[in-house]
């Protein structure tokens, strides 16, 4: 990936990789036992290879990307995977129900079911808190808010729960006993509520789900290097290429930076080199290999970031890569709300 | 700024906040004094206020910003204030020059040099590193790359050095040390190279400044947590306007998330509450105020960002905001490369 003229910083995706990775979760999670999570990439083109792979349902975080996902014809079985109360958004999605995409949204109270019932929304999931202190209900009130749910004319498919909070778990053992506690929590909302879709987990727990209907993962595709700590059997595919633009004896600086690189996991990573700090715009960082030639101006290096979501959402497009050409580039187009 | 019926989450700007943060930047360095940073907020728009101000030169960070505000009719006297090295780039910032654009670009290199001279830029700065670990060259070397522009056709206005290493020092007096220390160097560059341009400093050394000739402040405008924590007189203008879409008994969730929040000075602030953490499109927090109405779904929640540039890169839109009124809404139209 060196040695395309792109400019730069430029994101760009190894296709090799990202087919491997394909592969390996179609394989693991055939069809719609994956419901591969879009806000990893925002792109619908990456969203069409998933689908060739099997993979037709889809989970989103954001009205725009539900409506953008159905827009490109990619809509047969959408969750929106996160509670609207915005009326003007959830009424584009229930617009939609006209025409050809499947939209389910979910709810975790009771403002969040009267505003899906309010705006004409068809189908909900009851999303559960299961450890993560983020969205959704309690176990134990999931079967009020599906009654109540089906009382306001909403179909409810099942339940839905995200053990965020295991994700990063470094031990496969100690990573696998948090997901059985986590879906004992959705285990008991389920039987409350009913339906058939029992929706959970992300790239971390992928193989830990046996029990649930299917798989919300997303960051599997292109990889970060968070998710390369556990030692997933996905490979890393995105990187940002960058040129050195300055250097001397002690550091060398690349013209990728913090508006090119989520910084939330922390700092993204060189080969053979130790990252100081991300500017704005630079990377400054030093050989780790001193028999290396030291970097000079001109020099093309790949900056792996720390966490593939919101790398995303910092560029325009993507570039597909393999062997140094670039054969595809994708519009990131489902950015924003 | 609660009372709006803005889609969330909304980056909005209070009005009278900034209109403060213009005035007292143009009261403290009138006219060509500030060379307001165009990277601080990408906008054109808000460009064009601090050029009402009296301040029409200004400095980038990227082409992009830089062919932008050339295009936006404020291409006074334009400093990128980074190293390039793409000929295409810089040929079409060069390009500019037979129009009304006034473009200095930044060399600490011979290959800089070198590129700069190929694509027909006409004018340069020599950009000195200060203490920063970063991009700049030796003090010591200033003069022999100066020279080796001018050989090279190029006129060399001067110097420029970015203390980015003090922004951040609490203590006024520590910090005010650290600028003369870092201005040293630059002082011992500029003896070397001549010209009439002293560039240096930013937001946190604004009035530290008495000897170069001009300060790049940009972050004053807007502002964020990690500057306010150092006594600045600005005023905070810059939030997220969000709304609560989950609540329990221990916590609450509103939908601005780290897509919509940079987090590289870590997590942006909610006035009387504590936050717990951030997601992709939340934000967990909890009210440290008992006294308070607990939250509840549909609430509206201003969030603070801890870094203001990122944040601004992360949106669309910007709305500016009086007594709950949306005056104007500005395209963030300077984002990417």
């Amino acid at each position: 990936m060196l040695d395309t003229d792109l400019s730069t910083p430029a994101l760009v995706a190894d296709l090799s990789a990202l087919e491997f990775n394909l592969a390996h979760c179609a394989a693991a999670l055939p069809g719609r036992r994956c419901r591969p999570h879009v806000k990893a990439h925002k792109t619908t083109g990456l969203a069409r290879l998933q689908a060739a792979a099997g993979h037709d349902s889809f989970t989103c975080a954001t009205p725009r990307e539900v409506l953008g996902m159905a827009r490109a014809g990619l809509g047969e079985d959408l969750l929106l995977a996160n509670e609207v109360v915005d009326h003007d958004r959830l009424s584009a999605m229930a617009a939609l129900l006209a025409g050809t995409a499947r939209v389910t949204v979910a709810v975790d109270s009771e403002a969040t079911v009267e505003a899906a019932a309010r705006a004409g929304i068809a189908e909900v999931l009851v999303d559960v808190e299961v450890g993560l202190p983020r969205c959704g209900c309690a176990p134990g009130d999931a079967g009020r808010l599906a009654d109540l749910a089906r009382s306001r004319g909403l179909t409810v498919r099942g339940v839905m729960g995200y053990e965020g909070h295991v994700m990063a778990v470094q031990d496969r053992a100690e990573r696998s006993a948090k997901v059985a506690a986590a879906m004992e929590r959705l285990r008991i909302a389920h039987a409350l509520v009913g339906g058939e879709v029992v929706s959970a987990g992300g790239t971390g727990t992928y193989d830990l789900h046996d029990e649930g209907t299917e798989v919300q993962a997303g960051s599997y595709l292109l990889m970060d290097t968070a998710y390369g700590r556990l030692g997933l059997p996905f490979h890393q595919a995105l990187h940002v290429l960058a040129t050195v633009v300055s250097v001397n004896e002690r550091w060398a600086v690349c013209d990728a930076g913090l508006k090119s690189l989520a910084m939330d996991h922390g700092n993204p990573s060189i080969d053979g080199a130790d990252v100081w700090f991300c500017s704005d715009e630079h990377v400054t960082y030093a050989s780790a290999d001193t028999t290396a030639r030291p970097p000079k101006v001109g020099d093309r290096v790949l900056v792996t970031p720390a966490h593939v979501d919101p790398t995303m959402a910092l560029h325009e497009r993507l570039h597909l890569v393999r062997d140094g050409e670039v054969l595809d580039t994708l519009d990131i187009d489902l950015r924003g709300w």
